[in-house]
């Protein structure tokens, strides 16, 4: 388990032909070739999260973008409201067992460090952040603003990261004065909802200066290249109201995303691109049309989207809408939501739902980008239905547990039926007709 | 409040250029033109369901079909497993209290009359039915078998339900013995879903005769219309299984239901079509202009579509993905899923979980079919959003409960931030951030 710290990241590798383990790997998870994997790796439409630091034998690693099954990440960490790192520890082992492929520790509040030390430690997954929180955290609980934090924190917060061993950083490294000149000139109903985003636009006005992440870019790709962590370049202008989509200022910072992304393959840094927000149901295929166009099919990771404002307490399945057409034209990593988003902190239980909300979008979009591939566990579950094979059938599901809790608290008198129907079972009555008919000769 | 007791139904009254009290509030209720909706009724876009036996002035009645926001149906109802009056009760209620426009009671356990009457008796929004549920219980309590029921039998339960006050009634007219030798033909992973469809296809094969919905259908249509109870064509071979969407069953009864629409529409019979079903997601949008194209517009009444089918515990959310779809490319009315889908019968939990994704979906898709007259609700919430207006935000939700709930149960420091970014909130810095710009000079 050893990458950049050979001297050649994933991509350079790839360059000159060679397979790594790791590509070896995420190729036989998904069996796909081996080559193919290495090719999309060089190209940039795929990445591998693994940074040797914090490699170990139990953590698992995974292809995100081209010819991968959609991939899944799951956002937990404190605030300052809600500060209980157990709390967090027990949502990563919910993520963790529902099936998230990849975790971001957003910790805002408490000793960030340990926290992600602890995560980092816990997690059989690869484990994302967001180091420019940890930049204005840090300066806020030293009694300092947003205008105190130099240029130099904000980098020192990413190598910081990297030396603690995360697989990847999110850095809205494309948010610069023009792309929020743009929204100051258009206005918007949402403003800027990133965190990291409006950290940033209010650094850059309060100083009079272009984005910190922008401007010492080749720095940032350095420290991310040691370890081969990818970068997960950040929208901050991504919209945050219905009204707000495909605006000027998120398609600029878009376009800027492209430039860095080729300058981040040029470099041999592994890189993603993220992407909306909330984009209504007919603007999301445009949105990924774009995206993919724009940032030389580089993987798309969308948060969302959003297809509507107004359902807080249910924003998993808002969500779930919008990452199914978005994953079906060509998203490759959702982000998940849960029903907490915009009203506070999840729960475990909100953690939970989200992921397998998030999984049932990427599932449904994988039927259709990859057919049979992903499908035979729908046609192969189907044909357990038909049969009222129950065990089959709470055992694979895509959530086993909840299914059997719901089967199991209404049974029905008849073992091979539910109590929907009971012996009015139609899947019963179908399999006799058909029998029938074979019997012949009352349909003609 | 009367219609066909006049002498004439919706469909002639629109056709003599009549706007009837009905039409006005309808139209009134959703800012259209009493003139548009009367012609849209007269060529058979557009239902309103209104059984004059069961008006009365706190009943509410709807539009369905084009120019109307996309309406929610809930299906409630004992079983022979489950059967608690009481609990039906209050599930409508709480489908009443979710946003529901129309519940259909679905209960095959106990004295159908007298569950009927008191949900006919405690409902204020259309109340559907399908009557041949009723002829098979009736026999089966009386010690009989499918193939004992009669045609009569068949064709006196849609009477009953008509002059019991029901406001609609799914009749499978269009299962026909050529559509089901399409499927014995071609295969099925999952034989026939519909509850009613594989009863009759049943009855068919014991009888060797053809479906008697489909060869009394003039009866039904005279029955129908002295009440002017609107005729829901049932679709009993919908595919459940995402392996047979769109097969040649499935297709074929929507050639008969085609036919039939006109026949109803040629009597001054209101009429909607039924729809799938478990359908992948790139094949939703087909099956949307199919409908339309082949059942001259009729509105469409789709059950899902459920996009995969390994999900059950969360088929609500599976079913917003593709109900949002279904409504974006066409779809009308969505009818519900719950949870408990395909493991057990509702709680009155389910019922309102299965209304809101169900909303939730329609919502969405209305954005997209209706630009403003929709969005406004999400621009404004947004804008409330952005100032942090929490009391607005918690009253104008979707759902307002369940918003405030989760909303109060973990209060941030701040009154105008939630727990999830407390002060680091990005809306607040966004604002601070536009402000500073207007005084400008710094970011040029």
């Amino acid at each position: 388990m050893s990458i950049a710290i050979n001297g050649l990241t994933q991509i350079e590798k790839a360059r000159v032909g060679e397979i790594t383990e790791e590509v070896a790997r995420v190729a036989l998870d998904e069996g796909l070739e081996a080559s193919f994997v290495s090719e999309k790796i060089a190209s940039g439409e795929v990445v591998i999260f693994s940074n040797a630091l914090s490699a170990r034998a139990d953590k698992k690693i995974y292809g995100v973008g081209t010819g991968f099954l959609t991939k899944v990440n799951a956002n937990i960490g404190t605030s300052r409201d809600h500060l209980d790192i157990d709390e967090e520890l027990n949502k990563l082992d919910v993520c963790i067992k529902a099936g998230a492929h990849a975790v971001m520790d957003l910790s805002t509040g408490g000793d960030l460090t340990e926290i992600r030390a602890r995560v980092i430690n816990a997690s059989t997954i690869p484990v994302g952040t967001v180091p420019v929180y940890e930049a204005l955290h840090v300066a806020c609980v030293n009694g300092k603003t947003i205008k105190d934090i130099t240029e130099e924190d904000f980098i020192a917060a990413i190598e910081k990261h990297v030396l603690e061993g995360v697989d990847f950083v999110t850095v809205h490294c494309g948010l610069t004065r023009d792309a929020v000149m743009h929204i100051h000139k258009q206005g918007r109903v949402g403003g800027i909802v990133s965190r990291g985003g409006s950290f940033l636009a209010h650094w850059m006005v309060l100083h009079g200066k272009e984005n910190p992440y922008y401007t010492h870019y080749d720095e940032i790709l350095r420290i991310l290249k040691k370890h081969d962590v990818v970068l997960s370049l950040g929208d901050g202008l991504r919209p945050g109201a219905l009204a707000d989509a495909t605006d000027r200022g998120q398609v600029h910072e878009l376009l800027v995303l492209g430039d860095l992304q080729k300058r981040a393959l040029d470099a041999g840094v592994q890189c993603l691109i993220e992407g909306p927000g909330h984009v209504p149901l007919d603007q999301i295929e445009t949105n990924m049309i774009l995206q993919k166009k724009l940032c030389n099919k580089a993987p798309f990771y969308v948060l969302g989207p959003l297809v509507t404002d107004v359902a807080p307490g249910y924003d998993h399945i808002v969500s779930a809408i919008g990452g199914a057409i978005a994953a079906q034209y060509g998203a490759d990593f959702l982000c998940y939501v849960t029903p907490a988003e915009h009203l506070r902190l999840p729960t475990a239980e909100d953690v939970h739902e989200g992921v397998i909300a998030s999984r049932i979008a990427a599932h449904a979009a994988d039927i259709v980008k990859y057919g049979d591939r992903a499908r035979k566990w729908d046609d192969e579950f189907s044909a357990h239905r038909m049969k009222r094979d129950w065990d089959y059938q709470l055992k694979n599901s895509l959530d086993p547990v909840k299914a059997g809790e719901y089967h199991n608290e209404r049974k029905p008198s008849k073992e091979d039926t539910c109590s929907m129907c009971g012996e009015y079972c139609s899947y019963k009555l179908s399999e006799q007709t058909f029998e029938k008919i074979m019997e012949g000769p009352q349909v003609p």
